[in-house]
């Protein structure tokens, strides 16, 4: 995707705009919301958004190739990493973000779907992965203010407790098939502060 | 399935033996060692096991009824439940014991094919979701020992210890796409274990 075509209202000659890519985009989770990962087709998306289909099929190829870019939108969108003034409800915090995501009516089913697109998937794989390491990077700075407070060890690998804090909340909805709430976010969050704090994710440079 | 039908040699009338579930089953997890989960057909599986194409569709029905059944027999199998005297080790451990299966080269493609099942297929869906409860029920020994020599508090909630142990492996195998190795599984069981030893995973009654 160049940088050109993801200016709003950018145009280039007999290419689309920024403003058919959000449309685009928008019928695809729509109808991830409506039809779920299995029922995207190139056609609904078209008729939804107002593009021709073949426009779509030549752009985005198929139903992977409309979550892919969806996917590569949303990591570009800014989010609201959680900033409470202690790590832990930090963490928590982040964690209730992911089961926000996840059990919103509209978000939900679209969240579930480029997972599930990931697991069948190459270009859809690598737009999930490049997610979440956006996700992670963003999400790194609730480490570096604990440990400017003090409140975790110099040296603790921020991606590392990033990870532990979601990471139930993604293997109960996609491996265990276990219910998710928010009791379960806050501990998730909580067990990563208390193993960042007991200085499990300590970088040892020397080991 | 009836318990008859499990039971090695036992031939019901107009039924298959065990034995043949177990072909099916090796054919099966050979056919996903070769081609994945994409390429599992019910004539690779009937070819390979020797049973009859028409046995196995009328059996299993497709490739996730053969997934689903060999996810049933894996649950049934016995396995080294860690148990090294310590429970920061026991976990760690239990980490491995779950990166060993995605690392190796015959058992890895299997795993990750009845994940990949499981994102598309009720019946597969369930099947998994049985396979994890059996294994957090037969892991939990762990935290039930570290409790009687005192490692951890009373009251610690078993399974919630042992998806802790183990989700960060799977968020890196099937959502973030990161690489997994022997320390990545020993920090995810080290974490569980601070965590628990904090008392995140203390059942409140009086909450």
């Amino acid at each position: 995707m160049s940088a050109e075509a993801s200016e709003p209202g950018t145009v280039r000659p007999g290419g689309r705009t920024a403003r058919t890519r959000a449309a685009v985009r928008e019928a695809t989770l729509a109808e991830l919301a409506r039809h779920g990962y299995q029922g995207l087709t190139v056609e609904n998306v078209a008729a939804r958004s107002g593009v021709h289909k073949t426009t779509v099929y030549r752009r985005w190829g198929n139903a992977e190739g409309l979550i892919a870019d969806a996917l590569d939108l949303a990591a570009e969108e800014p989010w609201p990493v959680p900033d409470t003034g202690s790590a832990e409800s930090d963490l928590r915090e982040l964690a209730r973000l992911v089961h926000g995501g996840f059990t919103d009516p509209e978000l939900g089913p679209a969240s579930s779907a480029f997972v599930a697109a990931a697991v069948h998937d190459r270009a859809a794989a690598a737009a999930l992965h490049a997610f979440f390491a956006r996700r992670q990077r963003d999400a790194a700075v609730i480490v570096t203010r604990a440990v400017e407070r003090g409140e975790l060890p110099s040296g603790t690998d921020a991606a590392e407790v990033v990870r532990t804090a979601v990471a139930p909340l993604y293997y109960r909805l996609f491996i265990s098939g276990e219910p998710v709430d928010r009791d379960v976010a806050d501990r998730a969050g909580s067990a990563a502060f208390a193993a960042a704090r007991a200085g499990v994710f300590s970088r040892r440079d020397d080991a």
